[in-house]
């Protein structure tokens, strides 16, 4: 692990982005939700896989991934092995890596998220980096969600509504 | 102007997050790239905008808003005026707020970015809330281009490829 320059001005705190993230994901559960049963698991655009997929994908990132942090584990990303399959399975996943995220998220340190890491064994980056990363792809498959949403005529939850 | 807790744990740097965000960028004006001329003007899924209109509010968002920031100017969003008519016309006006971007958000200090401001004379947050809104506002769009893209039968561009 080398450690990148360290950074002068702060943009934003650990905890600052902590609660970004939360809001995100409070976000992402409504778009779940807004989904009916049927639609979240077999609807989707040109060919692309449906919410479910996409929001199973996301809790094998977020919780796993910073657990390996944590932990320096480098195990494979696997998104197969205990995917919800119903809407009910998958929103209580959704909450429970809620404490997850919390928990191994307030043990990295401020040093920690300067340190390039080799996540899943893959992606080697900064921590800040690929903790970014999973809020971004969050927020693309989202997006990708509305799509879905607005093409099967339901109104998705305000973008600007977080908590 | 009210200033919020001072940070402690840094997550990111000014400098990291703009470059993070120029990187992204970077990935949307692909995304541009790879829509042919009519459909990014005029397809779109589920009654959405296509996706040069939603270019433009990004437009209307990024440069503007770090300028009303600096300035402490609250003028109203505008997405309207100058809205640009053709792709080239698109791809350049792109260009020339990647500096744009840079001039502003390289004038906020540390303290502004905990201060809150009422941006566009609506939106009342702290500055650097602000400046993430723009960023996962970008993202959130661009992932629906993704999925006009793939309903067009294109393949749009990595989402991880963004210099």
């Amino acid at each position: 692990m080398t450690t990148t320059a360290t950074a002068t001005k702060q943009f934003i705190s650990a905890d600052q982005l902590l609660e970004h993230w939360q809001g995100h994901r409070n976000l992402t559960r409504r778009v779940i939700e807004s989904f009916p049963e049927k639609e979240l698991f077999e609807f989707s655009v040109g060919g692309m896989r449906p919410f479910a997929k996409l929001a199973t994908e996301l809790l094998s990132i977020a919780g796993p991934g910073l657990k390996g942090i944590v932990e320096g584990k480098m195990d494979a990303f696997d998104d197969e092995t205990a995917a919800p399959k119903t809407k009910e399975e998958l929103l209580a996943k959704w909450d429970s890596e809620t404490e997850v995220i919390n928990l191994y998220f307030n043990q990295i340190s401020q040093e920690r998220f300067q340190e390039t890491f080799n996540l899943f064994g893959q992606y080697e980056f900064p921590v800040y980096q690929n903790i970014l990363y999973f809020i971004d792809n969050e927020i693309h498959h989202r997006g990708q969600g509305y799509t879905y949403l607005r093409a099967l005529g339901i109104v998705p939850p305000f973008f600007w509504e977080r908590f």
